[in-house]
């Protein structure tokens, strides 16, 4: 069978599997959860051992020390991915929650009804993490799911998919409510992305490729995170205490992740007064600083920063710094070389945060908090399948509600248009 | 300058002016939409003679009756433009609308913004009161707009583009906020649906082939309607009257809404006790009926249905009933041959209500009312830019809500990442 036709097959299958898991209740929904957590937990053994043999495959095959990292599968990992399915079973069930009923003057009442989007796509690297992760994320939402993960994982991602269907069938639900895509053929995701009769949205999530990748040949709608260019913006009425505190923690709390700090903003008037404790803590922490004229007035030892700084992500110990005349200027900074990401303002102003807050057109826009916080978990959504840098549908973390939609529910007593 | 330049050019300006007017208060979005009505009712008789010419060179062209009809403006159309607009002007500013703030164990509290999607573009046919009612939702919602109308409205567009421009300029909004294609050049849609560095969302409203080219060659996210195949389901426990009544409705009240009945299930229970006389109310109103065997069993004088009437939208006065056997054969048949658009039961079941409620997949289902009540007036939104087959962002009639998303808010004290 070709690649498409398989494709086709598994897109069938979803297809008919969303419409039992989008009526399916939520005692089900949650015993198959919990079956696949005590699963991956009775076969911690045959898990590691397929990655294990993964991991030698990928050693072999040259792959990149960092994507080894990512591949490794700990004891911890197994043991945090069946806990991962737990949290997710204690969640409430967004499926045919019912809001906002109002009478119309005809005499209906008309309200909305939260449903599954139907089948979602996820292709994602080598990380069997993640396969857990979604397909728990997908279930427990109703959506039946296609999982494309990397192929240097496969062994890993075929031995939990086995452990999924067990799961599923032990709960009374379809098997083919998670389907791992078994070839590594790098066409099936060609054809995910374009069978919109079977898939109703694709989440990406892996490097800038990738996601680029599917955006410009997708037909399905993409939810998708592209780039993490966070600022913190340390205005002059700033208490300096917190932001001394928040800058470090933007920056070091962790480099590699999304909702790290890329660019420090400085009002003008506190260059002096902050800059220099600031690049005291970097420079015990080994962070590289690239700074534009002004701050090496304040910092002559700072490297000069380039235009492309500005834009860059760099997921790595190094921050550009820009000082700024005002909020005017930090504001359309942000605007113009962000990533619609997340940002976030030092002040003690009320009129400042408020303009900050409502001008900065970012998924998450904070005050007096550290970017860190960009996070499914720290915002109480439970669990994230992605943070979105798009504007429609869903920004920012995407929780259980993101993979949903609402519906419209219309209540009559025989009522006709007049 | 050729199209595509002259198109980023549009772009750029507009994604300027999506900034200053996210930003713009209530009132002055209110100013622009009254000073736009009043413009429109001021210059009707300029607006009314460019119609003219243009109806003039449709009709030289051999432009079908249909399409001409559309493009007619009558006074009364005039008059209910500036209607539309004031009607925008009333209605609530979704932008910058606060909710769900919660408190965080770590200390933060976690919100949402509603806020504009930024660039809209909207490509439509030859309907001069699409242009008004487009440029009111999108500055009421806060977006700055792209319009793409038939180049047959050109003439009566450019007028009403003036008038646009002039009300934006008596309120100190940015003129760019509202753009009317000048262009006739088929290309200009090709740049438009491409350019996703200033173009967040696009909205097509017209034809199906417009809206298939539209979806095949996006790379902007696409809010659409596609079909409009509605189902009234009557079950063996409906109210016989509610049944008639609402049965007769749905398909008589106009043939060529989108929201019209276009396939009629009836239980096999039920059939001999409701299906002559609809036949007699459908045969009196010139109604075509196409059914399936069993339906022909008890009116043998009906035309038989092929595979295709199932999944046929007719807009016109044509009707295909089928008789099924219970309620879960009825919901399978909406989900298989239907548009995910708007379907109802008639039925005092309890039970069989709730079933179909959850069950169907459709943007909008109802319970004992008609599917002609599927629109953006009867559901309260006040106006609305379409109705959206989409699952993504927004299901069924779009309206303010649905031209705007939200970002996270968080509002701390210094906190950081532990």
């Amino acid at each position: 069978m070709d690649v498409q036709s398989y494709m086709n097959e598994l897109g069938r299958a979803a297809r008919a599997a969303s419409r039992l898991l989008a009526r399916a209740d939520t005692n089900a929904k949650n015993a198959a959860l919990l079956a696949i957590a005590a699963g991956i937990e009775r076969d911690a053994a045959i898990l590691l051992a397929a990655n294990a043999a993964d991991m030698a495959a990928a050693q072999a095959a040259g792959l990149e020390p960092a994507l080894l990292d990512r591949l490794a599968l700990t004891p911890k990992g197994v043991a945090s991915m069946a806990e991962g399915l737990r949290q997710i079973a204690t969640l409430p069930d967004p499926v045919g929650e019912m809001s906002d009923f109002a009478y119309r003057p005809s005499g209906i009442q008309v309200g909305k009804m939260r449903v599954p989007l139907g089948v979602i796509g996820i292709i994602y690297e080598a990380r069997p993490n993640v396969t857990a992760d979604a397909a728990g994320l997908c279930l427990k939402s109703g959506n039946a799911a296609i999982l494309r993960g990397g192929s240097e994982a496969a062994r890993c991602n075929q031995a939990l998919a086995a452990l999924v269907r067990e799961g599923l069938r032990s709960a009374g639900l379809p098997e083919a409510a998670v389907q791992v895509v078994e070839t590594t053929d790098r066409a099936a995701v060609g054809a995910l992305i374009t069978m919109n009769e079977y898939v109703d949205v694709i989440v990406p999530r892996g490097g800038k490729g990738l996601i680029e990748r599917v955006s410009r040949e997708a037909r399905v709608p993409v939810i998708k995170h592209l780039d993490g260019i966070c600022h913190v913006y340390i205005d002059d009425e700033a208490d300096p205490d917190k932001a001394l505190r928040i800058a470090d923690n933007a920056k070091t709390h962790r480099y590699g992740t999304c909702n790290t700090m890329e660019t420090l903003l400085v009002n003008d008037n506190v260059a002096e007064l902050v800059l220099p404790p600031l690049a005291e803590i970097y420079r015990a922490k080994g962070v590289e600083l690239r700074g534009c004229p002004r701050t090496r007035d304040v910092l002559p030892e700072v490297l000069a920063a380039t235009e492309a700084d500005w834009s860059t992500e760099y997921l790595a110990p190094i921050l550009a710094i820009k000082v700024v005349e005002d909020l005017d200027a930090a504001i359309a900074h942000i605007n113009d070389y962000g990533s619609h990401h997340t940002d976030a303002i030092v002040t003690e102003n009320y009129s400042k945060a408020r303009r900050f807050l409502r001008e900065v057109d970012s998924a998450s826009v904070m005050v007096n908090a550290s970017t860190r916080f960009a996070d499914g978990f720290e915002y109480g959504l439970g669990a994230e399948i992605g943070i979105s840098t798009d504007k429609i549908h869903a920004r920012g973390p995407v929780g259980l509600d993101g993979l949903t939609s609402q519906k419209w529910v219309v209540l009559g007593d025989g009522q006709i248009r007049a």
